[in-house]
């Protein structure tokens, strides 16, 4: 990548926006598309973008075309507008789950365009523009996700993308360690603070609550329309996760009824101990 | 409460030490009842305590007494000292649960002392005096948890005290209510952290770990001594919480296998409105 090289960027929510925000501040010539004029005007506003609109032929002439559409709607999105994308670009995206986008995408690729997954692990409970700011990036993690067909330029370019917009860790992952991982601290994670929310209606309980509880369920506020995308998309991976969880919850309430103390104390002692590995470095 | 009131603490660990750090420091008289010398000899170091040692004779002159000992030694200590404290003085404690503790508690206290529950929603996954310190109190909840027996002086005298270390919401509340409350927002949230920690045997996947999962599992690192105890002595609630947010969880699980998009978003819209109703005020 070098000051020439143009970037379009494609859907400007709190990602996209995110991106267009950066990767502007660092100099780079960067092109919006996005079916929201209001999300256009602020975005030429800001000074994110050069220029941009709702029209796809905006890209012609891209070098990378991050993808920033939520997932039921990318491919969809490639079917009809890859004709418009320039020969021997890169595209990216951002999508959250990566076994089936990666599938379904290459399915329907032009060859002469290649399609690079990544994901920066950067995104919050807030949807749209306004939510938008490149600060999110800072000592986030960002994952490339590369088949073995990918090319070593392709790699390097999003690296270089990442390093760019200031990510903290960039690192390369299989698609199926991606959604293992993903499933377990993310997916899982979210659907526990979500039936926690949902199990207990008493709004007065509120005057109660502590920092731990707050904590638990302070993603129990999350994005309702890209979620299910992302649970359904991983599917096989994450019902395993719940499987396991929900198997581990039924041991330690055996272990309640049965007032056994000794083997409750083993339980914490064993996930105070796994705990201490995840302690920010 | 007056500068004349002499407090006694039994158990100088975190809670007791924070205790007598905040009361010493608010220029009360306190003598502390620890079976560790080492603790003792750093409260006297530290000014927290006047006078202090293993012998509970030492509470013969004190017009409070609190007890901040684990829940299955507190009622065995009251059966061997009671005979050591003041006709006419309060007993109080910090145990995290209630129903059974006071019940226990009143059935064998002399008639010329007074129990008087109380719960410092102040606790911390730490263990012993050298994580005591009394800035934990300010902005905490303090519970006083009366029975229709106590007098308005207990109540205000405890109250007088809480206010003293500067929780800050001081509020009455039924044991019934309490044990249901702390049943779903610190129990049950354990449980779950423990569950959530100990269901992956991954230490690798910290590098890819986000604060959401950080947030989730800080309570994963807990006292294995203590919470077995205050499990056991709540197990109905206790259980009856679990069995609800694992029907919480078994039901969002039929919706990701059923790929049931709108069912999903129904779940993630109200638990992001009940999560509203939790934010810091």
């Amino acid at each position: 990548m070098d000051r020439n090289t143009k970037i379009g960027i494609v859907g400007l929510g709190v990602l996209g926006g995110s991106y267009a925000c950066g990767l502007s501040e660092a100099g780079f010539s960067v092109t919006g598309v996005d079916i929201d004029a209001e999300t256009i005007s602020l975005a030429k506003e800001r000074g994110w973008i050069e220029e941009g609109g709702s029209d796809p032929t905006l890209l012609s002439s891209c070098d990378i075309v991050v993808s920033c559409l939520y997932p039921n709607v990318f491919v969809q999105w490639i079917q009809e507008n890859q004709k418009y994308l320039k020969s021997g670009s890169l595209l990216t995206d951002v999508t959250g789950v990566k076994r089936k986008i990666i599938t379904a995408v290459n399915d329907v690729l032009r060859d002469d365009v290649e399609f690079i997954a990544c994901h920066p692990m950067a995104g919050r409970e807030s949807k749209g523009i306004l939510y938008a700011d490149s600060s999110r990036f800072i000592h986030a993690n960002f994952l490339i996700v590369p088949t073995e067909n990918n090319t070593e330029y392709a790699k390097q370019t999003v690296r270089e993308m990442a390093e760019i917009l200031q990510f903290g860790h960039i690192k390369e992952i299989s698609a199926e360690m991606h959604d293992r991982m993903i499933g377990y601290l993310s997916q899982l994670t979210h659907v526990i603070a979500v039936s926690l929310m949902n199990a207990n209606d008493n709004p007065d309980l509120s005057e109660f609550t502590g920092d731990s509880f707050r904590d638990l369920t302070r993603i129990a506020n999350i994005n309702e329309s890209l979620w299910p995308q992302l649970f359904i998309l991983n599917k096989d991976y994450l019902l395993e996760e719940i499987d396991s969880f929900c198997g581990e919850m039924q041991a330690f309430r055996s272990l309640i009824e049965n007032e056994d103390e000794e083997g409750m104390k083993e339980k914490l002692i064993s996930s105070t101990e796994r705990r201490k590995h995840f302690e920010k470095k």
